[in-house]
Parts: structure tokens; C-alpha cells; sequence
């Protein structure tokens, strides 16, 4: 099954991704991905390159638990979206599974529609390294797609880690996907997360399901007016939709574009994403320096014995988080 | 002003300190708070042999925006809790302010009534250098009040910025004050800080504004239902409470008291603490890896360029980071 990868040219790379050659964004994906010390200097040109190109997208970040029917809504809202001729980029991230060349047969199955739709590209997140879940490179292969012409991106994460935060800090909306009823359902939900989204969409509102989802929209819509507003002014919407019967995708998107219209006009969208550009790069430097510290062979060796001392309590916090640094500073 | 401070032998802080003498309570303290490497070394060893004696309080973080009446609650409540003959040390983080010296007599005006209560002990945090805006030592600063025997610790912090996350990670309960109504009183929280709250007090509920309170108490208790429950299994419980006319304070203890009960019947209360405890450890590392970091001259003559760089999308964060980074390890 494994080829051995034929090495394309910058300009190559560049080019075919520019064209939106999916074969060639595939590529210009996994060199950005790679762990290779050569490769980085080379993804770094490739990026540097594609980045006047990015930009144009709306970048939606989707999270929810197993079971809220995320893979149903994504196959229904993202055949909504290439109907309306624009381009969809799905990045799939799932934190629980090492996702690799297995997975894009997993992505025919759970959108077999999406999946053939030329006008759509799904790519799983490799995971490995992670920042927060994330894969470290789950932004870049955003911006990739962007340059290939893809105009809606969807980051889709489970909402059960800590994959969320650092998603909302790389899109510009967020659309939590919800089950009616505060019951167990509410349980796999990671707090937090809720105070993230932009809007809610209560899945499943069909048959006789309807009534108790337009009960829990209502009871949404109460709660989370008593919350304070985002930075951006933007209160969270709820809405509720059905995959199945293609009802409420349209409100969904709709609202989307209420929201990027609204922040466009106040500058937020621009100044958000220039922030979010700025964040990333620490985000990456602190995410560097802690793999640096903890995988040291000094910390290695006497980590475990000291945290173990720290939760008997024979010595303070303080101690053992000094003497593990005077440790590396000094190794 | 300023008096040459006399250096006491670690016995004598550590006796001092088990005897609950205020003078040289305070002293600890600010051994602890010092910056001087000399002092670490015997801050440690202090610390070190006053650990057994700790543990043993309540510890409550409370929050509310200016306006809210914190001054007034806290004074109240806890005149409520050294009136039940348990011991209780205030320490009040302001990150907008660098309070020193001068801060002992705005604690003086602010609680005025708490302060001469030899059962109680106030101490402003000393801001500088911070996690998240809290000083790095408040933790240090809670461990020695225990060791001083004082039964219930309040961490207050203004609610409008960092503090509140590293101040959940370091007490049992999270109390946040909140006003009636949801206007613009909610414009001053920070997101995220509602969903850390084990209660909501709503203050001010007298006179006029008592139906007003009820039907706020109503609503958040509606939907914090809507909510997913905090690890501990913990609902927030909403009250209303009037400082002024003493009213609703017995109520608030007695959740807490109910809060602590449960959590020690299923072992969440120590486990909890034995993990904060860990994550203080693991804290401590990442802030002074990124102060060293951020502090570095290779760094601080170039990171703002390439700040800049990044913002205006010349060069991807990713390159930025790496740049950064091979700055410093080369430097």
C-alpha cells in the first residue's frame, strides 16, 4: 500500500495547489505535516509562497459529541454549501484514534456524498504531535486549502477534549452541535465548551423529536442571554436542524453569514484573525518549549518521583517545580 | 517608611507561624514573595516543615466586577464565619494595581470591621510577577495561613481578567458575585468565569431590588441546569443575599459546607487537591520556561518585528516560531 513519495519542486507544490490540483494540495498537506527537519525548511518556502493567497475563506469551526449525528450534518451542510457552487474544505481532527491513510475510507463512509463532491475536499488531521489535540499543523493545512480556492473551511473536532479551545482560536465561527434535553447528554460535554459557541444547532429536530427540540432551543435561548456577550459583541443564536429531512441548514448558514457580515463591518473580523495569527506563534513557541523541557532525559528520570512527592505532600509545589528546572537548566 | 527587615532563623518562622503570630505570619510571606534567590533557598526550607500542617481549611475563591459589593460581602460573610470561631485569612489579588504597603490601609477602609477582628487576617497579594495576573506565590501565601491554623481561606480577584482560571486551580469552591438583572452588569465578566462558579451569590437583594434578585436567582438557576456539571459531578447552586442587611450569608456557608460534605464523601475533595497541587508543579515550569524564554535579549530584540511580520501576513506564524525559537537556542 505505501508509495514511496515522489518530492515535487516549490514552484511545483505552489503552483498545483494555486490551480487546486487535489493531488498536489494532498502533498503540499503531508510536507507541511512532516516531522522531517528537511522537509520544515522546504514547507516553510511552500507556505511562504501560497500565504498571499489565504485568507478568503470562512473559516467554522464544528464540535459535538458522538451520537449528536455530527457526520449526518456535515454531509447535509456541506452539500448546501458546494450547492451554493462554493468550495468546502472538511478537516476532520478526532484526538481518540492515531487517523491516517484509514481514515479517508472512514471519511467515504461517514459522508459518502461529501466525499465524492468535487466541489469538496475532507482531509483528516494527522495527530501525533498536538497542540491541545490539535495537530500542530491543523492551521497551516488550513491555509493551504484557502489557497487552493477553497472557500469555506470546516474544522470539525468531538467536544470532548481539549481540541476546542485551540479550535476556536483558529476559526472565525464556532457551531456547536447539540442533542434536546439537558440529560446524559450534556454529560460527554466538556465545560466550557458551550461558552465558545457562536451559535447552537439542536440536531435531530424531526418527527417526534420536533417538539422537544423547539422546547430546547427556547430554554437555550433564555440561558444564554444570561451569559456575557463574546468579545466581538456577538450573542450566541440556537437554532435547530434536521440532516435528515434538510430542514434548518439553511438558517444555519444563514446566520454564519449575519455573524461574518456584522463583524466585517466592525472590524472585529480582520483585528480577530490578526490576533489569532499572533496567538499562533506563541502558541507554538510555548508548545516547543514544553516537548523540549518534558522530553529531556533529566526531566524524564526525575519527574515522576517528584510529582509522586508533590501529591504526598512531602514537598511544596514550589521545590520540585525548581529543582526540575534547575535540573534542565544545568543538564 | 521603610524598615530594614530583620531576618528571622527558619525555626523561628516555622514556630512563629505554627503559633499563629500575625507579625511573624507576615514575615513568612514576604520571605516567600522575596525575589532574591537567598531568600528561595530559605522560603523552601520554611515551607517544606510548615507542609504537614497544611491542608486542613476551606479554601474559597470569590470573584465579582467592581460594583458588585465584594468589600461589603466579604466583610460581611466573613465576620459570619470568625462569629462560628473558625479563624479566616483574606488574601485579595487586584491585577489592575501594584498594592504594596498601601493596600493595608485600603483593606483597612474596605473592611473595616474585618480587619481588627483578631480572627481574621488580610493580606493583599503582592502583584509583579504573575501567573495569569495572580503572584506566583498565593498558593505559597494560602499554605502558610493554614500552617498558621486559619480555617477558611478566601482568594479574591476582580473577575475581569486571567486570575480566575489560576485561582479555580487552587481552591476547593468558586464563589462569584454577580448583580440582578442581565444587562450591563454582565458586560465587565469574562467570558468563561460563569461556567467556573460552584455558586452564583447574587448581592444587593434588599429593599426595592429583592424582586428583582428573586427572579434573577430564578433564571441563572434555570439555566446553569442546561449546562454540563462541573468533573466533581457539581450543579452551581444560584442564592440571593443582602451584605448590608445580613441576609442569605448563613445560606451561602451551608452550601458550601453541603458542597465540601459531598465532595469528601466521594473522595473528589482530596483528589481534586492532590491534582492542583500537581498542576501548580507543572505551572510554575511553563511560566518560567516562558519568562526565560520572553526575557531572553535574542528574543526581545526581535520578536517584535516579526510580530509584525506575522500580522500583516508576510511570513506564516509557523516560520515566526521557528525563528524564534532557533534565535534562542543558538543564543
Amino acid at each position: 500500500m505505501y508509495q514511496r513519495r515522489k518530492r515535487l519542486s516549490i514552484e511545483e507544490y505552489v503552483n498545483g495547489v494555486l490551480e487546486g490540483d487535489k493531488v498536489v494540495l494532498s502533498k503540499a498537506i503531508t510536507l507541511v505535516e512532516s516531522t522531517l527537519e528537511s522537509d520544515h525548511i522546504m514547507a516553510e518556502q511552500v507556505l511562504e509562497k501560497l500565504l498571499p493567497h489565504t485568507g478568503k475563506s470562512v473559516r467554522i469551526g464544528i464540535t459535538g459529541v458522538p451520537g449528536v449525528g455530527k457526520s449526518t450534518f456535515i454531509e447535509s451542510f456541506g452539500k448546501l454549501i458546494t450547492s451554493m457552487h462554493k468550495k468546502l474544505a472538511v478537516l476532520a481532527i478526532d484526538p481518540s484514534s492515531q487517523r491516517s491513510k484509514g481514515s479517508i475510507l472512514g471519511d467515504k463512509t461517514r459522508m459518502p456524498n461529501l466525499s465524492v463532491d468535487p466541489m469538496a475536499y475532507i482531509r483528516p488531521s494527522a495527530s501525533g504531535s498536538s497542540l491541545g489535540g490539535v495537530s500542530t499543523k491543523t492551521r497551516e493545512t488550513m491555509l493551504i486549502c484557502e489557497a487552493a480556492g477553497y472557500e469555506v473551511i470546516f474544522i470539525e473536532t468531538v467536544g470532548v477534549g481539549q481540541s476546542e479551545t485551540t479550535v476556536k482560536g483558529m476559526v472565525d465561527f464556532f457551531l456547536l452541535l447539540m442533542l434536546a434535553g439537558a440529560g446524559d447528554e450534556l454529560q460527554g460535554i466538556k465545560k466550557g465548551i458551550m461558552e465558545m459557541a457562536d451559535a447552537i444547532a439542536i440536531t435531530k429536530a424531526d418527527g417526534d423529536n420536533r417538539p422537544k427540540c423547539e422546547r430546547a432551543k427556547r430554554e437555550y435561548k433564555n440561558a444564554l442571554h444570561l451569559f456575557p456577550p463574546s468579545e466581538s459583541g456577538w450573542y450566541p443564536d440556537v437554532l435547530t436542524c434536521s440532516a435528515l429531512e434538510s430542514e434548518g441548514l439553511t438558517q444555519v448558514w444563514e446566520v454564519i453569514e449575519k455573524f461574518t457580515g456584522e463583524m466585517k463591518e466592525k472590524d472585529y473580523f480582520m483585528r480577530n484573525r490578526q490576533f489569532q495569527n499572533v496567538e499562533w506563534m506563541h502558541d507554538i513557541i510555548l508548545y516547543s518549549l514544553k516537548q523540549k523541557f518534558y522530553s529531556s532525559t533529566s526531566i524524564r528520570q526525575s519527574i515522576q518521583a517528584l510529582e509522586k512527592e508533590v501529591k504526598s505532600k512531602k514537598i511544596p509545589a514550589i521545590s520540585a517545580a525548581r529543582k526540575l528546572l534547575h535540573h534542565y537548566y544545568n543538564s
